[in-house]
Parts: structure tokens; sequence; C-alpha cells
């Protein structure tokens, strides 16, 4: 994405990109047919239920001028305006922590003004609102957005990481509160008494550490070695909201002398009682609010689109990294822009705005990644065995396997590509296959550990439709109207649920795989390439890394302390985006070029659009019988995560990255990049002959890596 | 072990073989320095622990006459006894399960005789001990041992199963006794109030599962990725007992409001506390029993001797299975004529007796198993590196390796069977290469996978020797003293421990793994062969297996009903036992001979002895520095389980098994094995040459499996 700040241009650009796959969008989600509804009910749990909490702790600190009725609307509102107009169907919206803080700290000014008070709170927000959504379409037209390329990995995967301990610290402030009396509660009440709160609280760790430990196990049901295909498949896609379904019900094990307010569970109003409705009414009052106060309004308005610009943005960057591999364009000005009208609705209806959410989004997409996968995986290695069967050559194998690849391509995408494609593939085998010094080996049955290699080979593909986000955001706001059920979840099952969603969040930030490579033990460092192509691994000295990472978990901490402070709080996003600069100014004094490269790549951004065909994606609706292949997928994103774009920066440096070609780039990658095959060849010729693609040849020499670290 | 009934000969032999390595037990024991804490250690525990709550058990079920100090004591000093005038070193004895029922049972007969009476119970009780030892006398005179290789797997593997199942509900029954109130009890007292039992149980639910998943977490601690070899290698081996007082330390955290009684810790009585000694001195008491009841004592007595003789063997079994390659003689006669004296030495100081006991018993040896395993792995690996580093031909590859091997052997020792393996080594070789129908293909570096290959090359050995055993037993005795140290060990960790204990005694249970199988996805089967070569998997239908092992759960619900019963409880070795003539009589009825071969081998029997050295212990001894080297090996035993004996009945049928050859087995096997190589030839000819000893190469074709069974 070229930076351009002329006008309109960048959203005139979105809209027309959008619009050419429009239509698609829809007709592709609904022809996957039911299996939609895993990762639809997957994503719609992962944002509902941080929601509802957010919700009650809104409701405690404006003494329950908002309450979760409130943010889970605006979730669900948002959400369905945004899967059906907005431009980036990926990204899921919702009411955020960031934005919980906010009001917080808005209400605490707010009601010890006589001129505002509680009453005119929320008609005064409303005017806030209408000032962001100003700032935000200015932000939009002017093409704020187009600088996004510059937001590399260090900022992005820094905010994930600090969005992932807000959750961790829930989760744990969360337990801990099980042990003591909440505030304003009534600390008669039998289940206050030291007994019943200890007993509760003990109840809470075994609930939240039960989910969480069970959620867990279940994400990776693939894989388990018991149980059918399609069950294992059902538990692995269902398992988590199964599961906080199965620890309510658990949580009414316990009966008899048990008082009925143990375990604590949700208190949120019911929508239907009256006065539920008064601030839908807001915009009524906000005529009332003094002339000083409107303007007043400017500076929190500031502070809030901040936090949306730099938040929606990095949202759909995650939700669209370049390994993803997207077919369809982005549109970063074009949803800021829809933010804008979004956050003036909420503001108008006195309900607290919503934007995009980490790590919703990126959850998001790698479940529809999941449900694309299984279909190119298992035509792949059906292919693939049918030639080792009758013990075709190299050629003949990747060519099948090139043909199957074509074979999923539409018809009318032209054959030139696919052809040359079919060559460098020959070329870079060979190239590979010399380099490891044994030509003549026939290298074919050790390249293919069929599953194994296959996954390896396979690029990352995502299901890109709007469905699963509108049905998602319809489900929220079937809640409202669930409250009476919601609130048979007991808190601790929450807590739980939030650590979860901390845990899912880590896997593929390289921030995080950095900090544990750390802890490493160096004869165990070459792991890391096993689990993730993480090439930086092989080619940036460890000292590098550590003073990077050290650095980088610094600048964390700091953020994650400033959330503490009670105003300053809201500033937080500043500090994030103040890495941008220093990553382009200060950084490069102390790191050398290509460290940072390999480290932060700049052109870290999201995927440039490919001419996407709907044949393909008959194709993928069409065969639905391959639940079992999917099983060892669970890895596969992560270990590509990162991997494409290094591999390309490797041969064919500075090209912009067509991402279809991954599909060679795994096989040429090799071929070509020295330090690899180098360092192969340094373990052993022949053992590196073993397995060109796997990382794993190294396992033989962790010792090498120790010199290389 | 052939079957002859003349008096003391089996003795004879047994003593004439142990005497000649006696010095050798203890010499390679110190000679392996203070690496032998670490088997030491964790045997201590899982000893001590069990004993200690079983001691509990009689306590109240005795009304105190007998407590944990007196099963303690009953351990230690049986331990000292055995461990320097047994037979088998690897044996461990201690107070069962079986006793304590025994025990009650007898109380509760006695405690209504006036004649007898509570205070005369524990003489009458040394009676009974007269009797029984009088019993195991004749048993072990009259060479009634030698029939123990009708002792099938069926038999010993479904006790095994059975001792787990009874740990377990030990387990489920302490947490679930943690949220009532223990008879015996005030239940006036604050902790028994519901709500704090409700604390209390829900505190003991965390602790007893926070113990259970770290321990079992700890025990892999060699193949973490983060932490030093060292560390990890020092938390794999005492992790277990450290996270014991781990959690006892935070049984303490929860202060302030929170009653001292609650988490429940052991509640023994002090042993310097006057009376306790009171039964040292019961001999003394037992001319006073009454003539009738000296005579009756002689019914409990033939029980007890039952059980003892079928309990003791079948732990000497456990302890000393084929896969473990030992190459010392064993000593079931003279061992069991030992425990005669034992018995009555416990009989007459009124103390409960002990006598082998599973699962420690085989966990001893797995554990002295690892100790041995890093120096040989470490060797190997090495070597094979070496070799593909100057990339060597095959015949190389392997004459290095078998020269590293035999380095390891005593100089001494006889060169000729070393020059055979050799040969049969390149035979075999060639013979597998040539049925993978790929002769000329390099095979070496795809055999060589080399951490993984050279694992399932080594040949499971022991580090045998007498210390471990003594001083475990020694520190059991510590614990009389340290009485008032252990009654801060909460009880719900003992729990914990129990499940521990159980989990830690399934893997290798081939009885076990049959279960599993019959839960596994039939596209998955092919898994089981990769953790242990359960051959059977490949040559024995599925629906006989499925038949078969349906069969023995059924007996094995039956023995565990069984143990229900109060009295008859004391009857359930008879029913093992009775398994022996079903086997031998009832079995072959229903299934083939070869299928009952491959799943229940009538060869199953303890380890041939074999001219063990000082020299190669000496080998032991010296190298010290692989820590980091072991950690695959914690699967090694579970996969190598049962294969060597199954290889060697497949090509060398009815050939006595000289362990030793295992090295080459895992060779030539395969090249032999006709359905291994005809079923890899199947999948593809060249995938099979990857890979000769690995069942992996079956992954690509899991239908074949499914068709197979």
């Amino acid at each position: 994405m070229e930076e351009s700040f002329v006008p309109f241009r960048g959203i005139k650009n979105d809209v027309k990109g959008r619009l050419m796959c429009y239509k698609q969008d829809w007709t592709s989600g609904f022809m996957s047919g039911v299996r939609i509804l895993a990762p639809t009910t997957y994503i719609f749990f992962a944002s509902a239920i941080p929601v509802i909490s957010f919700g009650e702790q809104l409701e405690r600190s404006t003494d329950g001028s908002l309450t979760a009725v409130q943010t889970l609307a605006s979730t669900a509102i948002c959400g369905i305006i945004h899967s059906i107009m907005g431009g980036q169907p990926l990204l899921i919206l919702g009411v955020a922590e960031p934005t919980v803080l906010m009001y917080t700290f808005m209400y605490n000014f707010a009601k010890d003004r006589p001129e505002l008070g509680p009453k005119l709170f929320l008609a005064w927000t409303g005017w806030v609102c209408v000032w962001t959504a100003i700032l935000l379409f200015l932000l939009a037209i002017l093409g704020a957005c187009s600088i996004i390329n510059r937001f590399t990995r260090l900022a992005g995967e820094l905010f994930g990481l600090l969005i992932a301990m807000l959750f961790m610290q829930e989760a744990i402030k969360g337990i801990i509160d099980e042990f003591r009396v909440p505030n304003g509660e009534n600390r008669q009440l039998t289940e206050f008494l030291p007994s019943w709160r200890f007993a509760n609280g003990m109840f809470a760790l075994v609930m939240s550490f039960g989910l969480l430990l069970t959620a867990l196990k279940s994400r990776k049901a693939r894989s388990w070695r018991y149980g059918s295909g399609r069950l294992r498949g059902l538990i692995a896609d269902y398992g988590v909201p199964l599961l906080v379904v199965v620890w309510t019900a658990a949580s009414y094990i316990p009966s008899g002398n048990v008082p009925k307010g143990i375990p604590r569970r949700l208190l949120s109003p019911n929508p239907w009682s009256p006065g539920a409705y008064e601030n839908w009414t807001v915009v009524k009052n906000m005529m009332q609010v003094p002339v000083l106060y409107i303007i007043g309004a400017f500076v929190p308005a500031t502070m809030i689109a901040v936090l949306y610009y730099f938040d929606h943005s990095v949202a759909s960057q995650l939700a669209q990294q370049s390994e993803f591999n997207l077919r369809k364009p982005t549109s970063f000005h074009y949803d800021l822009f829809l933010l804008g009208f979004m956050v003036i609705l909420c503001g108008l209806t006195g309900i607290p705005p919503s934007n995009g959410v980490i790590p919703q989004s990126p959850m998001h997409t790698k479940s529809l990644a999941t449900l694309k996968h299984q279909l190119l995986r298992s035509r792949l290695v059906t292919t693939a065995r049918e030639c080792l069967g009758n013990n075709s050559s190299l050629d003949q194998v990747y060519g099948k396997l090139q043909e199957a690849y074509e074979g999923m391509q539409s018809p009318v995408h032209n054959q030139e590509p696919s052809a040359r494609r079919l060559n460098e593939l020959k070329d870079s085998t060979i190239k590979s296959a010399s380099s490891m010094g044994n030509i003549n080996a026939p290298v074919d049955e050790s390249v293919f550990d069929v599953e194994k290699e296959i996954d390896d080979l396979i690029p990352v593909e995502v299901k890109e439709q709007r469905v699963s986000n509108l049905l998602q955001s319809l489900m929220v706001g079937g809640c409202v109207a669930a409250m009476p059920l919601l609130k048979k979840i007991p808190t601790s099952v929450l807590w739980g649920y939030f650590a979860y969603m901390a845990v899912e969040s880590l896997p593929g930030n390289q921030f995080w795989e950095r900090i544990l490579l750390l802890f490493t033990a160096p004869s165990r460092r070459y792991k890391i390439l096993e689990d993730n192509h993480a090439t930086f691994v092989e080619t940036v000295p460890f000292k590098t890394i550590a003073f990077f990472t050290i650095f980088q978990s610094a600048y964390l901490l700091i953020c994650f302390g400033i959330t503490w402070i009670p105003l300053a709080g809201v500033l937080f996003p500043l500090i994030i985006m103040l890495l941008v600069p220093i990553r382009q100014y200060i950084l490069p004094k102390f790191f050398k070029e290509e460290h940072l490269q390999d480290l932060d790549a700049a052109e870290y951004e999201e995927a440039a659009a490919l001419p996407y065909n709907l044949a393909m994606d008959t194709e993928m609706g069409s065969s639905a019988s391959f639940a079992d292949e999917r099983e060892i997928f669970d890895g596969v994103i992560t270990r590509s995560r990162g991997e494409i774009r290094r591999m390309c920066s490797v041969n064919l440096k500075g090209s912009s990255e067509k991402p279809k070609k991954s599909f060679l780039k795994s096989f040429s990658d090799i071929g070509y990049n020295p330090r690899v095959s180098e360092m192969r060849g340094d373990i052993s010729p022949r053992l590196g002959g073993r397995r060109p693609f796997s990382p794993r040849t190294t396992e033989g020499k962790p010792s090498h890596l120790g010199k290389h670290m």
C-alpha cells in the first residue's frame, strides 16, 4: 500500500476493491454450508464472553448507568453493520478493555461536576463520540491509514501481548476477588461469611482452571488418538463453547447446604426491566449539556480517536497478516471511516462504541484458515500417496502435486503462471537436491514424509467471507435476549475463559516466541524451528535476538505499567505508537539492518490482494468430507507464520510478494537460501538430503545452532 | 526356569546364583555415585507415602492398636533385611493394601471374642504370622515358585491393573471424604461446619489435582524445551518428591480466619509417646492366647500365605521382566523363604508384615534403567553422528556402532559372540534392505534419524545393585523419627499422590494398552505401534484382540468387585491365580495358538541371567556427564516393553532368549518378520526403506491397518 495523503483516495480505492468481491463474500460464505458454524460459534463466544464481563466491570464503575446489556448491544449492532457494510469482514468488532477504561475515566470526571452529574453523563459521552467521529472521519479521509506499513511486528505484536496480559490480569484479579466480598454487596449474607468466601474462592480455582485446561486440550482434539475422526473434529471445533456449558452445569453439582450465592454468577439486569431503555433516548438530553462541556468533550475525544485509529488498524492488520495469504483487498481507510459513523450511532444511543478487537480478530482469521486448509491438504496428500504408491520419480510426484493444486484453481484462471510454477518447481528441486550433494539419491521418498511435508507445502489460505462475522454478531445480539440464561454462567468460568483467550493469542506471536527462546536451553533452540519456521533463529546471532527481545519486553512492561495509572492509563496507545518512530529512526542505530529485517521486517503488512476466483471457493464448498484430515493443522498456521514472508525476502529480496507463490517458495527457497543449505551441509550432506523442507534436519546438530548463537 | 519340585533345589540354585554377584551388587551401586540418589528418593516416596496412609487406615480400623508407626517400621525393617540378605534387590518391600485388608478382617474377628479382644489381637496375629511363615517355608522349599512361568502377562498385568484401580479408588475415596466429617471426629469443631467442610473439600480438589498434574508433567521434564539440561534432569529425577514438599508448603498459604484443621493433615501418633512401644513386646502375651485360637489362626494364615506367595512372586516378576534384560539371576524360592522369616519377625514384634509391592517394584527397576540407559545412548549417538559426519557406508556405521557397544563390554568378555553379532547384523541389514526393494539406495542416513533410531537400537539395561533399595529402606525408617514432620503433609496431597502412582503404573502394561486400543479410532491404531512396539497389533486380527481384552477386563472387574466384599475380599489372590489354569486349559479352546502367543506369550517370565561383568558397570559409574542426553528415554522403556520378547518369538521362535541379543534383534527382526516387511512393501517400497525399524513407516497407510483389524 503506497503512502498517499490525497483526500478520499484511500477510501475510494478501498471501496472499489471491496465492491469487486462483495457478492462473492456472501456466496462463498453460504456455499461452505453448515461448517461455517464452527468458526462462527468459536468467535461468538470469544467476543461475547469478554464483552459481558466488561459490561459487569462498567456497571460497577459507572454506578449502573452502563451495563452488560449496553456493551452487548453495541457489539451486536456495530458487528452487524460492519459485517454487512464494512470493508474487512475478517475484522471482529466489540467493546474493548481500553474503551471501558475510557468510560470509567469519563464517568469519574462527570459524576462530580454539578452541571453534568450521573444523569447527564451519557449525554456528555454522546458529545465525546461526536467529536471522536469527526476526528476519525478526518483521519480516514486524509489517508492516515496509509502509514500503517510502518506499524511493524514490533508495535503490533507488542500490542497483542499487552492485550493478552490485560486478559490474564483480568483472570487473576477475578479469581482473587472470588475470595473477597465484592464491593457494594451486603457483607452479612451467608455466602460472604469467611468460611463460605474461602469455599467460594477454592471452588472458583477449580472451575477456572478446569475450564482453562480442558479448553486448551479440546483445541488439540484433532490430534487425539481416541474417538472417531468426526467426533474429534467436532470437539476441536465446538469444544470450547461446549466446555463453558459443561462447567456451568458442573457449577450446579454442589447443592444441599451450599448457599445459592456460591459459586457467584453473572449479575446483569434483565434488559426487559423498565428503565433499561432510558439511555436509548439519550440524544434528547444532549442539548442540556453546557456548551463548555461540549467543547471540553474534545479532549477525551482525541484520546479515543487515537486509540481507535491504532486499535482498529492493528486489529485489521493482525487479522490480515501476509502469512494468511488473503486474496481479497484490505480497506483500512474505508473501515476507519465507517467506524466513525458507528461511534456517532453509539454515542447518540448512549452505548459505548465498539472497535476492532484483539485477539478475537486474528482468532477469527485462524479459524477460517483451518476451515480452508483441510481441503487443499486432503487433496494433495491423496495425490502424493498415489504417486508414491506406484513409486514415480521426483518430477512425477511434484508434477502430480502441481496438477492437483492447479486443479483446485478456477479453469478460467490463465495457465501461464501455473506452467511457470511447474518449471520453477523442477529447477528448485534439482537445485536443492544438488545443494545437498546427492543428486542421484532417490530423494522423493525421503522428501515425502507425506503427511508432514505436505503440511509444509500447503500455502495457508483463508475462507474469506462475511457470513461468519454476521452470524456471530447476530448471536451476540441474541445474548441480550438470553441474558437470563447467561446469568447462569459462574464468574469463575469467565476468569478461566479469559486466561484461555490470553493463552490462545500467544502462539504465532514472534515476540512471545523470542521471549521463550531466551529461556530455551541452547541445545534445544533448534526446536523453535520445528514448530514455526522462525528463520531469524538461523540468521541472527543469539545475542542480538536477546538484546532486541529484552528491549521489547521492557517496553511492554512500561506500557502495561501505564495502564495501571487510573487517568494516564488511556495514554497507552500513544506510547505504543511511539514505537513506530523509534523503530524507524532509533533502532537502526543499535541493530544491523539485515538483523532488523529478520527480526522485525518492515514490509510486515497485510497481504497484497490477489485475483480471487469463484471457482476456487466453489471447490471449497463442495468437498466437505475430510474432517479427519484436518488434525495436524492446528500447528500449521503457527508453523507457517512469518515463514513465507521470510523465505521470499531471502530468495526474491524486495520483490513484492504474491502469496500464491508460497506454494513453490517452500520448494524453491531451500535451494536458494545459502544460509540454510550451508548449515545443513555442515551437519551432514546426507542427513540434510533427507528432508529439504523441514528444519527438523538441524535436529541432528543442536551444537551447531549453539555455536551459531 | 525349569519346573522342579526337588526340595531345596530352587533355594540352593538361587543362593548360588546371587552369591556370585553379591559383592558386585554393592560395588556397582556405590560406583554410580550420587546419581543413585535419584531412583532412591523416587522410590522412597513411592513406598513411604502409601505405607503412611495405609497406616492411617489401619489406625481407624483397628482402634489404634496399629498405626503408621508400625507400618513404617515394618516396611523399613523388612526393606533393610531384604536389601542386604534378599535375593532380588530390585524388589521393593512394604506393607501393602491386601495386608491391611487382612488385618482389618482379623481385628473385626478378634475384637468381639472375649478370649481375645483388642488386647490379645496382636498376640493372636503373632500366631497367624507364625503359621503363615511355616507355609511360606514349605512353599519355598518345595519349589512352588518354579511354576511361576505359568503366571503369564494375563495374570500379572491384570494384578498390576487391579492394584492401580485400588490406588485410584483410595485417591477418589480420599477426596470425597474431604467433604465429609471423618468418623470418630468431633462434629462440633469449626472445621466441620458445612461451610468449612465444603471449603476443605474444594481445597483438597485443588491440592490433589495440583500434585497429580504437576507430578505427571515433571516426569517428562527431560523433554522440556526450557531450562538447562542439568535443571531438567534434576526435575525429572527429584520432581515428584519435591512437589510433595512444594504443595505441602502451598497448603499453608491460606491463613487468617481459616481454622487450623484446614486442610486436613496426617494424624499419626508421635512414636516417642509412651505406649507407642507396647506392641514391640507382644511376644510375651502370645502364650496367653487360647490353644483353640492358636490353631484357628491357621485359617487366615493360609490366606495370607497364598496372598504373599502370589503377590511377592508377581512383584518380583514385574520388577524383572525380560524387557529389562537383567544380567543377574533371579531368586524366587530363596526370597520367598526369606519372606517367611520376616513374617515371623514382624509377627513377634506385633507389626504387620511387609511383602513385595506393586507398582513400586517395577517403578524401581524402571528408574534404575533410566539411570543406565543414558550412558549407552550417549555413546552410540555420538558414534553414529561421527559416522554420518564423514558419510560412511551402512556397514561402516553399523560396524562402528557395534564396536562402540562392544567397547562398553568388559575386555575379558569373550569376543566370539560379538563377532557373530556383527555378522548377523550385516546379514539382517542386507535382508531388510532387499525386503524393501532398494538395496542400492544409500539407506544409512535414512535409517539413522540418529536420536530416534538409536533409541530403538539400545537394549534396555538396568543398574542392578542393592544400594538404592537399602538407602530407601533406611529413609523409610527415618520417617518414623520424622513423624512430626510428616504430619505436616495434607491428606489431599496423599490422594493426589495415590492417583499419580496409579497413572504411573499404567504405561507399558499391555493389557491397559489393549483397552486403549479398543477406544482408538481405526485410522489411529497404527499410533499404538509408535509408542510401544506392540507387535500383536500387526499380527492379531482386531476382533480377536478386542474379544481377548474384553474377557480380561470383565475378569478384572470381578476381582475388583470382590475386594469390596469385606470378608471374602481377601480371597482375590485366589481368583487371580485361577487365571493360570484358565489360561492354560480354557483359553486355548477359544483362541488360535499363535494369537495367544502374541497376546499373552507363555514364555513371559523374568529375564534369563546373563554373565554380568564388573567392567561394564565401571563404565557406567565413570561417565556421569550426559544428563542432557537422557531426555528421550522416558518413552523408551515403554516403547521397548514387550518388543524384544515379541521380536525374538518371531524370528527365532522358541529359542531361549538371550536379552543381550536384543541389540541386533532390533536389526535382524525386520528382515525376518515377513508380515512387517510385506506390510511396508504394500505402503511403498521406498517409504519403507526410509526407516526399517520404526513402525512409523506404517503412518502412511492407516487404512492398511484398518483393513488388518
